[in-house]
């Protein structure tokens, strides 16, 4: 039987300011990751997010980033050593009030942006996040992208895993994903997209951006949810994912 | 047998800015109030705080504040109903990954600056304040001024509370602190603040600014930290006391 | 022959988070309030929104508001003496910056949200808003509620003043605007309130929320900008201000 | 006759947080950058240190910085295109209203901690700095690092220019300095230091760290301020450069 969660990224309001239709991804992915009110997201917009995902019964996870909610998270910043591990520690605990006050616990940690991008180049930042989740609850899941640095250190460190794909972005040789900078980056075809995820969870590989097969292990998949194109690809992919016999579910689920 | 507390605010710095002489508090007081990176405080400040509290025993709290850091959390702000109980949770969640990275737990909650002055005087924010805590860790102590609506509050909805009172700072008929902005607000003459609160410990009374005697209830008195006038009057407070027979112990210690 | 400016605060956009359809509202209206960077804006929609209001023609002015982007200025702010000044002063000389960057000058200044709400009872606030504008720039008009003392003060601090009406707004008898917290401030019929605001142009007068005909001096009127249904209001209430043969033009042509 | 102009970063406080001893070396130096509250200084730090640069008769310059005031400004940070131009508009705007409220003008400009690390490496941020200077007030000199290429394109762009140096650091042949993570980058000697300087203004070159003897334009000397240590040096480095006949004037009075 295979199995795959789909995850996305939530709770990106700010005060006045409101990003995402929510409430629906909320119904359609098994899995949320939460902003953390550092890069996005505030105390009343947490609060909302997971009682919405706990009205649905979506797995909650802690989505941190960088200190830049002018730029999103989406900018690289350098930081100092010990400085991310805090930073981390300060926005899952900042997370978990909220899962306390809804009577449930975080299931996983997805850096977001700048973070998420940086990460598996960089063996300080992707120490520094898995000793955060150490320290604050070591049953919690990391979600790293497939084939990363980030992912075998983190299993070597003792913590739990799960190898993230996504549908739409090409993959280099070397199994990472190919930078948004170059132009083959993003496969626009949403069909050809939902064969290739398929392909990945049964096959387990994909072929890369210069034609080769590599192993790839899709445990979850990523899910955007800043556009009303966005939910309905997510639909799609759900109903795809249903009719090939793929069992969706949350990765606290799937790792058993 | 005579007990008492003593708590200060710290793990006020930011980022490059450092204020207080936090060490040497820690080893002269029985509790410290920890900001959360709202109005002071950060990251690395909190992580910094509580492990100089673990290295001298000495019991943490969180000292929650108005999001206002170039204010430092001393301006008033009017907060929508509900917004109040979202920001202390955050608070309280951040500060306390940082408890568990050092493997303790925090032992009760201060509010700060303009949001403790305002929080005896309005019933929503006392309410909401209690309400974060019973969410957050109904083990959690208030601690709250002497004599104030806030503190009979949370004792009706089942909190653990500390009774504050001030050495230097004068008293309404009412119980109430006499607001700075009055001339006879605070007491210069620190022999004479501190026979005043030798006499609150052991007599449970003041004479308030009109020169009644009145009750109160001295659980904890708050030291001020921000300058080293302030280090060398904590220690002063200290011997005194101590040289009294009162027994300094942290709440958790008085409440048992 | 009537004459009156129409303006809308815009500009309220802050990173990825988009607020408002400023250029339709640009092409509506005479003036435009922009946001400056603190409660809400940012450097990129700083320069987007004067460069949209110079291709449009549509005069430019600042809408200066408390530090509290979270809050979007919101929420009350107690600021001690002398700081509201420097805040003023921070906001214009910041948003004049893109003024120059494309060849224009600031026409005005409406303060925001809880300011403009606090202004007209807090002497402190009117007086440092009118010294904060002096020092800037003694030729910027200054947009304040219709009736308030803050216009007066102003005035006779030799500044230039624009008189700015609500179309679907109760008034006091003192002629100040009604609470929002009363049930009876806000008009929903369109109609009426458009019918209303062309009495006040042409009349000069307003009937109060008791029924009395008191005195109002309408030079600007207050146009919502924030939804659709605001944008369709917009139109429709400039529509019937040239229907009626009242002139719209922007403050500076107003006061000449 | 020699010439050299003595710059210092000031204005560094934030809210009730104070760094430097910002009135004594104000009366040291003969220019003065000061932050424009995004890494570092708010509106009444801003307001005061133009205040006592005035009565001190010490010229007035900007020091934008990255928006991290967490970070103080020292972590690098990756930049859109054009975002970086908006970023030092507004700052340059933001200061220039308190040096229109003290009567004064703007002499400079000099990037502040990582910009001013990057700057030198970066075309797009070197390009967008002096196009920002140019839009918002072509008189504006901008201060970079001696031997860079910030300092020939802003030539090329039409700016004026001042050529940067610092005593303590270690040069590379190619002229820039030496990165701070090289152990020999800063030289603790202070003598040494002196007479290098001297050295440089006098014979305008400096011995790399290979041993090179390399040309050097030391039209400024950046004096540090965040420090009794760094006080005294700078009272130190004035004394010395004096009693070599160098006359110690403004930016603006070196060019002329």
């Amino acid at each position: 039987m295979y199995k795959v969660d789909l995850n996305s990224d939530l709770g990106e309001s700010f005060g006045l300011y409101k990003i995402g239709s929510d409430e629906e991804i909320i119904r359609t992915v098994t899995s949320v990751n939460v902003a953390c009110g550092i890069h996005a997201g505030d105390p009343m917009v947490m609060d909302k997010t997971i009682k919405m995902c706990m009205e649905h019964g979506t797995a909650v996870g802690a989505h941190p980033g960088f200190p830049d909610l002018q730029g999103f998270g989406r900018r690289q910043m350098q930081m100092k050593k010990g400085e991310l591990k805090n930073y981390i520690l300060y926005q899952l605990g900042a997370l978990d009030a909220f899962a306390r006050l809804h009577g449930t616990r975080l299931q996983h940690v997805k850096p977001h942006g700048a973070l998420n991008n940086m990460m598996p180049y960089s063996e300080q930042y992707s120490r520094e996040i898995c000793e955060a989740i150490l320290a604050f609850d070591p049953e919690l899941i990391l979600v790293a992208p497939t084939n990363t640095m980030t992912l075998q250190m983190a299993r070597d460190m003792g913590l739990r895993t799960v190898s993230e794909v996504f549908a739409d972005r090409a993959y280099q040789d070397d199994g990472y994903l190919l930078s948004r900078s170059c132009p083959e980056a993003v496969l626009t075809d949403e069909d050809e997209a939902i064969k290739r995820v398929i392909r990945m969870i049964k096959n387990k590989t994909v072929i890369s951006v210069t034609g080769k097969e590599i192993p790839i292990q899709a445990d979850s998949v990523c899910i955007h949810s800043d556009s009303a194109i966005a939910l309905n690809y997510a639909k799609k992919v759900r109903k795809a994912l249903e009719a090939e016999g793929i069992v969706l579910c949350s990765m606290k689920e799937m790792l058993g």
